[in-house]
């Protein structure tokens, strides 16, 4: 179950996660809805980090080490929750994962998407090319 | 790249998203707090799903596949954006999780948290092992 | 300025947040986005407070009074920043909070909502009074 | 219990909630967490609002009428899910937050705290006035 470090898989860490709830009894405490708040609630640690910044360059290339330390460990406990509220729900994320990423190269085929934001249902209206004027895309 | 599905790993993730907004000159929309906000959308969908329900049980006995099925996208949508905004901010997502999995370990240790949800300082106070009445573990 | 207690209104919370970051200088920080995401922020740590708990009864009568007090806190510190928020924004959040009460009169009519949690759109559709059966209202 | 449209009272807000609720037979949805977590709905689609936008400056000189009412539309939604979290755990939300800001004053003293934002433990340090360099004032 051990991968290289660069190649990381989301059965292992459904694993590992599982192991570390039942190794503290902690399953008692995993229901769908209290993962679910402890996964808002890092995703409010987060933002914390960057919440005083402006706009912040791709790379964070002013950040010093042990704020990018920190931002990799709430970005970790934000996936470590998902992992293991996809789990505790029966879902399969990779399988889920990869299914969502076929699904939206459908909504946001590349002929109309290209250097747009808009979201799916202002970009194709009724199978037709028109091209509405408002907000974003909502999902990658 | 491609994997069975049921061992997807973090960096396929992470190509594939990258691959998506560069076909489709996204690059321009994805910086770390447009794509931060992005995730923060995702996660109030996927709230919502659960917003009226009430406590439910593991596995979701009692939901329909379709409902199943939304909710295994939401829980994708989290999952890419947070592997992109992790590569745009250039941190190794699978690398750090490993990590924060091992720190975890440390701060949570087996005999202490045993059964408890009782939170990081006030489990273990100044290396003694005097165990304080209060809150939740905030992470794992 | 000053009110009773029991009547504070939004326009004196807006002031007072006015003051407080003129005084110290922090309009500076305070640009939407950056307000948008101490918001983020707060409302993750509302979610911590709740979110190992399984479901808790209305009143929360087995609270200690700390954690009722730390709760109003956390509530404050959302509205807070709403407020702040809508200010920077140039939306009058009074006036749009009442105006937003009756939309939500009329997209959620007494008599087709009693008792459901249905959302608008799977309430009423197409001014006909079929009720599809779907998922849960979103507002109010 | 009416007002002025620019002097709308926090008290005002929680009664037409109440009553809203009480007219659809919807007391049975609005315990705590649920409530809870159509609040972290309304954030995220508050937060869809400006996820493409990159940073905008104040007063959102630019964004078309629609755009600000939907803005208005969504901070509303927040509020007023606040307003009655806040209801049905039985906190004085505007007691609360008028409390808030007088902790909020203690904890950021305006000669300590003049045009930084750095984090209340990071401004003062064991009633010293040495200050550390590090992140951000958490909240106001």
């Amino acid at each position: 179950m051990t991968s290289a470090e660069n190649d990381v898989t989301l059965s292992e860490l459904k694993k590992k996660m599982a192991d570390f709830a039942k190794e503290r009894d902690w399953d008692q405490f995993h229901s769908p809805r209290n993962l679910l708040l402890a996964l808002v609630g890092e995703v409010g640690e987060l933002s914390e980090i960057f919440q005083w910044k402006g706009e912040v360059p791709r790379g964070l290339p002013d950040w010093e080490d042990k704020e990018k330390q920190h931002l990799g460990e709430e970005l970790s406990d934000v996936l470590l929750y998902l992992v293991r509220l996809s789990d505790i729900c029966g879902v399969d994320l990779g399988k889920a994962a990869l299914r969502k990423l076929e699904i939206n190269a459908i909504k946001y085929p590349v002929n109309l998407c290209k250097g747009s934001s808009k979201k799916h249902d202002q970009i194709v209206n009724n199978n037709s090319s028109s091209i509405k004027d408002d907000v974003s895309h909502d999902s990658v």
